[in-house]
């Protein structure tokens, strides 16, 4: 027993932001002190290694859920499903609603009732709630509604991602420029043949890496320090996921029965070009074979890094033939990966 | 194939806030009018519909993953496992870590990594994720515990409920004083005989009922707009609660296959003593019953509203002996009930 997914939507928020908009922003090492080099350059170097040229920002009269609800009708659209019969509407997010210019995360009512009440669903026993699991909650998300499906509660659910971490980005910190805002959703039901998840794999690392990426204070000592911002260790995160996401992958993959030639397209989480490279590099050494031309789509230039809202979201590109370079067919072999908060690592391998 | 619950702790803050607390608040009606009516006046009539003689504060110094933790502690004791069995660690909540004095919700990483790394488990494959729910929220993580277990993706599962409302509650407004803090936690195995979950429900009244429970500015029209606290509209919430939660209660009860003189205790989520009790005559009126006598342990005057934490919490009071008047034991069927934010209801029967 698995279960498929039969529709996709994502939204792609409408403001794009260039690095030039990072121009005159005064940029802080941790310590306070200014960085060395000026901005085009530090747009430069991180572009070099993230890949990042733009993101997307949402506009400012919208919030998370507003985001989340817009992929979510796509979803419903794209599936020609009738949402009455959902009977899950699961809300991937880590920051919930913060209005342009606020601070606090509005997520009482969760965010999935707030796109289950804009949605005009009557279906009282359509259970709508949020997970938390950092950049890999979509995929975490969809985890959960392939076990409801297994434990028969469930033949249908909606799986949400969406995040505007342009709302909680440190201006001082030149790590803003990789965040972005975006949304991605999927139905996902009962599969009656033999496409769907064909193994997942979760795994959540706090011994030493809960804080590698946390809510912190900002570079700029003279703001108030109750005020809090996404913060990252680079480095930390880089090497933690160097070392624990190719084999969490090949630990999934070999779980799914595949054979590493029939792997067509691996999926995963984008938040830094040279590094999801260099995962998929190893998990391909892992198995003593060198990586295949285009496996890997990567949107992150224009996209930048949305979190739970860029694997779905991605997804949704590809099946809407918007990456001409890459085509999914029935039958095809797909890994989908993700890294983030937690510090989390997932994976699922799928069956189209 | 069932879930059965072997270990339950609870955290009960250890800052006892009375009546008298509030005695110097200046309460406002909605529209930022002073009540008519002496905080002691407006004090006695909140006990007299809700119950709530006093209420318990985390110290300043703790937040709600603290609290989560010491309730996850217990349980692991009081169940005797290693907790590096554990496949999941769930935590529901609804604000995340909000610190004495602040206003952000923190949940980055998640609250149930925080507990992961305070209780020093190295197992990776231990999955941690947060669910919002409202205060249903500790149910409906057990019925995902209870799911993972059924989909054969989990054997062992610690399931937190813990809150910390006072960080989050508008001192203008007299709801206040039902709010209050506090943690709860169990952990659940596959069950190798025919005690565990024998049936569950989960809904969510989205259409009209979305916002009965916000996140909303102060009643005191001075305050900045966009800080926002914990607010609700007490009448139409036990309008709602009193149409829709007896009647949930009573498909679930049917589901489980018992005989409504079976059931020996109902313990629901303590929001409103004099809301309970119209609940509990409900359901039993729905079988044509008088209300058996201590069907309904109830908590709520010392503790008040601890949202997900209150029912975990109560269990293990029952469990621990801490409630002369009621006793579980082996073979004794219970219905678990909770109603809340999103609106959410669910339940689940479970025999001992």
């Amino acid at each position: 027993m698995t279960s498929r997914i039969i529709g996709v939507g994502n939204y792609i928020p409408t403001q794009t932001i260039t690095n030039l908009f990072f121009d005159k922003h005064h940029f802080l090492d941790e310590s306070g002190k200014s960085l060395k080099q000026d901005n085009a350059t530090i747009a430069d170097k991180l572009k070099e290694i993230t890949g990042i040229e733009e993101r997307r920002y949402a506009q400012n009269d919208q919030v998370t859920s507003d985001l989340g609800f817009i992929a979510a009708q796509n979803a419903i659209e794209n599936s020609g499903i009738d949402p009455e019969t959902l009977d899950y509407i699961i809300f991937a997010h880590n920051f919930g609603d913060v209005r342009f210019g606020t601070i606090q995360s509005d997520m009482v009512p969760s965010l999935a009732s707030r796109v289950k009440h804009l949605l005009k669903i009557e279906n009282n026993l359509c259970v709508a709630y949020d997970v938390l699991f950092g950049c890999p909650g979509w995929i975490e998300a969809m985890i959960h509604a392939n076990a409801f499906i297994k434990a028969n509660i469930a033949t249908r659910c909606l799986v949400i991602g969406a995040e505007t971490l342009s709302r909680v980005v440190d201006i001082h910190d030149r790590d803003s420029m990789i965040y972005a805002d975006g949304a991605g959703a999927a139905i996902i039901e009962l599969s009656d043949d033999d496409s769907g998840i064909k193994s997942h794999l979760s795994a959540s690392f706090t011994l030493k890496e809960k804080d590698y990426l946390y809510f912190g204070k900002s570079y700029n000592n003279q703001n108030c320090p109750d005020i809090k911002f996404i913060k990252m260790n680079g480095r930390k995160i880089y090497e933690f996921a160097l070392l624990n996401v190719p084999g969490a992958m090949k630990k999934c993959f070999d779980d799914s029965g595949y054979a590493i030639n029939q792997l067509k397209k691996i999926i995963i989480h984008q938040a830094n070009e040279k590094m999801d490279e260099a995962i998929v590099n190893r998990f391909y050494q892992l198995y003593n074979e060198t990586v295949p031309e285009n496996i890997m789509p990567m949107v992150i230039h224009k996209l930048g890094n949305s979190s739970v809202a860029t694997i779905p979201s991605l997804l949704t590109m590809i099946l809407n033939n918007e990456l001409p370079e890459h085509t999914i067919n029935k039958g095809d072999v797909l890994l989908f990966a993700s890294v983030g908060a937690g510090m989390n690592v997932n994976a699922f391998v799928y069956k189209y």
